[in-house]
């Protein structure tokens, strides 16, 4: 049985407020067959956009970079005014692992775009996250440091800020690119009976990794229409999926006296979330994604 | 967005034995665009086959009907015998809903699958399940009643064995056939840490529907490798789910001073049977399949 590989990839552009600007750039990317432009967000006060790009691998390659040529040929940075920190026209460009490929298959592809976008468009590039080359440029915000206009000073001055690909001097118009590869991020709330937005924070604090909660999991406390919420996003679903945090944040607010009104699923999940879900509750490891019908009659056609 | 419908057809033959003629009716069916036959069965003590021809309806039905016309040149009844009850050369063809399509459109296609086929192939049709026309042809088991050989003779004598469609009287070489629709039909087993097979057959007597217990469930307790087995059919999911027997068989286990040490789920399920076990255990109402990106994905191509 042919097993059908995808990938996502999630480039982020610096420009939130021409649409048609934006959409030249998800045009371009719509071109290549066997890949799909799945949603565009743009946000004028950020000044800034993000494509969700997704089919098989080597389509969502070559469908990102089409819109990162066309990006480069149309935002000049040297205008770009917004409240989002970026370095460059195409900003960060993460891909995904969704279906049946590997985070090291992402990281494969992270490299040969910035190699290329490198070569061909004398671009200085960062890897980042699971493509990272220095433990310092794992984390975005550690790379993005200065911004535009400071990392245009360093990038020159300093040894540790030289790009892994390309010159070590910004493009005259589109900056600096960071390309890497990170698992699905899920994002995924949680509400209680209360508004008391304390719970929530107190709730979020226990179950976070950071405050050596749960594993990949990044929580915050809010008040959303009056009631308490925790908002998550779960960073390695294979380790902590929401079922184990819905179950986690349950105890906790039993311990406070207050109970869980609902749940919510933001945006896209990949299918292996609900099959592994399915597998851990009912203890059937032998689950599969190939058992789901939709999956099966799609991958032959 | 296109909702992509998708159904399921799983016609009965009455040929286990001569590989050649299994073959030439999937042939049939396969040659049928957007239908793929994803699974053939057979068995040489049974005599008898079934396939899983699934995709959209109007795809699923010429299928079915292309299989249906080659099974009646290929199979004489009068020569057949096998251990499983049989009224005809098409034995019984259920279509199923999966995704996007109603109970009431499967019934619409059963019936006019019966109706083509007793026009144009003059043989005899029935309907069963949610297509039955008559309260006791609902059950499959009472329209076969004498089978080929008793229902030969009933058809013509009695009054209330007349087929719904069709001449009253059996096809000379193709007998009768059975064409309904009914849910989707999950097979789910869970095991215990017993070897005692009373314990499954008393949890397996507590939530089948048929003694007052949870409804679409049937279940039978069996003795495995040596492990207690509670093996169960859930004819409608959105009553009863997996995640639904298994807390019930749970807590009956618990009461018996036994636990489950795993589950399986056999053969295939409908994505939406994930969703609905998410949507649940998650108390997230508003969580749907199209947040699936499999599924957003393949439905776009």
């Amino acid at each position: 049985m042919k097993m059908r590989k995808i990938v996502e990839c999630v480039p982020n552009f610096s420009e939130g407020k021409r649409k048609i600007v934006i959409d030249k750039i998800a045009d371009a990317a719509r071109k290549v067959r066997g890949a799909r432009v799945l949603d565009v967000e743009w946000n004028a006060s950020h000044n800034r956009s993000l494509m969700t790009i997704v089919g098989g691998p080597e389509a969502v390659f070559e469908a990102t970079w089409k819109a990162i040529k066309k990006a480069t040929d149309l935002i000049d940075m040297r205008q770009h005014r917004g409240e989002h920190p970026r370095i460059g026209a195409v900003d960060v460009v993460p891909f995904v692992p969704v279906s049946g490929v590997s985070i090291g298959e992402c990281v494969r592809l992270a490299k040969k775009l910035g190699q290329k976008v490198a070569k061909e468009l004398k671009i200085p590039v960062y890897l980042y996250e699971a493509a990272a080359g220095r433990p310092e440029r794992v984390n975005l915000a550690d790379v993005r440091k200065g911004e535009y206009e400071g990392l245009g000073v360093e990038i020159e001055a300093r040894e540790e800020r030289r790009p892994d690909y390309g010159p070590a001097k910004m493009h005259p118009t589109a900056g600096a690119m960071v390309v890497g590869a990170r698992k699905y991020l899920i994002a995924y709330n949680v509400n209680l009976d209360t508004a008391d937005v304390q719970t929530a924070k107190e709730i979020a604090n226990v179950i976070r990794e950071k405050s050596g909660g749960l594993p990949g999991v990044k929580a915050l406390g809010f008040l959303v229409d009056g009631k308490a919420q925790i908002s998550m996003n779960l960073v390695d679903f294979e380790k902590t999926n929401m079922d184990g945090v819905y179950t986690a944040i349950e105890r906790e607010a039993k311990k406070r006296g207050v109970e869980i009104t609902n749940s919510e699923i933001y945006g896209m999940i990949p299918l292996e979330a609900l099959v592994k879900m399915a597998r851990d509750s009912l203890q059937a490891p032998d689950f599969a994604a190939e058992q789901v019908l939709e999956k099966r009659i799609y991958e032959f056609e």
